[in-house]
């Protein structure tokens, strides 16, 4: 862990909460040195992404920490899924504001440790800083693939399948829950539901066994962070296709279904956040989704196809193509 | 290069300045994808470090972006030279302020790829959001080491001999006469030593061939950041020896020997910023580090030595033990 910039206090800190979250990983030399050491093993690559965070923008403020702990490394670890890559270990950057004291080190470090748990993935270094400005993190996961088997955004071809992990639109709806929590009862949810979809905004599902089960069998893959349709766009772009999406076939879960009664359905296609994973297949294997869905306890739902063309089309058997307003995410 | 919050914007920003700082190495897949793929290849370990820099904090306001761009992965790359590392990539996570512009950018990324270039690494991926804070950075860099030859700080024997690379101290000067460039007239500089006092500051040189070098000849190295004095405390701390460094044996540069008649020459060892090499070495392999010198071209000075004990202790020949008033390196 480097230590540029850190005073005395912030060495204890590291110490105190950060080291032990590096125990089990030898690479990280118990986060004494400059750098940490990492092999993916014989026949295997690295993968390697780089997220960054801040409060108020990427999450809401004022927050649990262990809350915050748990949507920064989840939604991180969601890259690596995506890639149908395993989780190893991550750095982390932090950028404390005066208001971190020890009791907020204390729970966000019993969060990391719960996570990284969780997510099978250990704390391999990094830096803590003083900002003056908003709480922020940068996040850089490492997991590994058999060489040349990481699932990548441009392989989709005219012809294959649309396909997304779990339920869309949960996050969406949670976080605008979490901002009015009023809207629970005006949209008819069960307490149930309602932290469902908070809980969806605050701890995502990285679909780790999912994708690691697709690597050689879905086309293309991404995950889902800025909306569907928007991440969907990049499919599209990077393979040189077209997308068109069926909004009946969307999987909503039990409270979305109920929220869409007051809200465009089209809203919880273009919210953020879901950290579910988008892909693509050629039909010849579509049988295998349901195996691996079955398999790793996730529903894999056919939402589209890919076409020749460009963009992303989203069609309603009563009404055709329907305009999208939006198709990138504001996160506030 | 993940996108969460990104918006189109950020995009064409990517594609234009950051995606052509990634041509060369296959495996940042064009910055388009979630993740990128590092391979360290046959027999070696892929070395990482993750670094924090805020404006203000760890560097000078409303400076040059190109500066910006040199300070912030030279100090990065530092930490690989440190280990023995060979730079092979890195990530950039940027905060943006909302006064960043397209010239800014511009200039920014062209500082990077002169600094890749003569840094010999390339970008793999990262992050872009905007933050209502300070500009800041996280800078991941990868390096790669023959599997179990990195050089660690806890290898440290008693009787080992303590160097540095370069001079000590330029940095610190530097920043002193950025700030207050009367101070070159008061210290009697020439226009050529105040330039290379600042360019020490804005430009550290991470020596990286020289380190090369010394894998498994150096007993303990670490890049010095907070000033000479507290990074050689980890050195102490982690391979559980003192150190008794000889004041009068300190590298200066010209410009730093005459700054000096008007400061505390434990200024220089207690400042930062220099990212020169602490290493420590055995008496029996020293005269490499001479050999070492010529051929990179970066002098190396012994300093002082490892005793029984524990700190760093700073010796005078007249005065004995002196007090150092400051360990810790506070940036502003």
């Amino acid at each position: 862990m480097s230590k540029a910039g850190a005073s005395e206090g912030e060495f204890d800190r590291i110490a105190r909460y950060f080291a032990p979250l590096a125990a089990g990983l030898p690479g990280a030399l118990g986060l004494t040195d400059d750098a940490a050491l990492l092999d993916p093993g014989p026949g295997r690559e690295l993968v390697v992404s780089t997220d960054a965070q801040v409060e108020g923008v990427h999450f809401l403020p004022q927050a649990d920490p262990a809350l915050i702990a748990a949507k920064i490394l989840r939604s991180s670890v969601s890259d690596l899924a995506a890639m149908g890559a395993e989780p190893r270990a991550y750095t982390l950057a932090t950028f404390w504001t005066a208001a971190i004291d020890s009791a907020w080190l204390a729970r966000f470090s019993q969060g990391l440790a719960a996570e990284q748990a969780a997510l099978a993935i250990l704390l391999a270094g990094g830096d803590t800083v003083k900002t003056p400005g908003p709480l922020s993190f940068s996040v850089t996961v490492f997991g590994a693939v058999p060489t040349g088997k990481a699932i990548r955004r441009n392989g989709a071809r005219v012809g294959d399948l649309v396909a997304v992990t779990g339920t869309i639109g949960d996050a969406f709806l949670g976080l605008k829950l979490l901002r009015e929590p009023e809207l629970a009862a005006a949209w008819g949810l069960s307490d149930a539901e309602a932290d469902f979809l908070a809980a969806r905004y605050w701890r995502p599902s990285p679909r780790l066994a999912t994708m690691v089960a697709l690597r050689g069998v879905a086309s293309a893959a991404l995950d889902v962070s800025d909306g569907l349709v928007a991440d969907l766009e990049h499919i599209a772009a990077t393979s040189g296709v077209g997308i068109e999406l069926a909004l009946r076939a969307m999987p909503f879960s039990s409270g979305a279904q109920k929220a869409i009664a007051h809200l465009s359905p089209i809203d919880l296609l273009t919210g953020g956040d879901d950290y579910e994973i988008a892909l693509t297949i050629s039909p010849k294997k579509a049988a295998i989704l349901s195996e691996v869905a079955q398999a790793s306890g996730v529903p894999i739902t056919l939402v589209g196809r890919c076409v020749a063309g460009s963009g992303v089309m989203l069609c309603d058997e009563a009404r055709g193509i329907l305009p999208i307003p939006k198709t990138g995410f504001r996160h506030f």
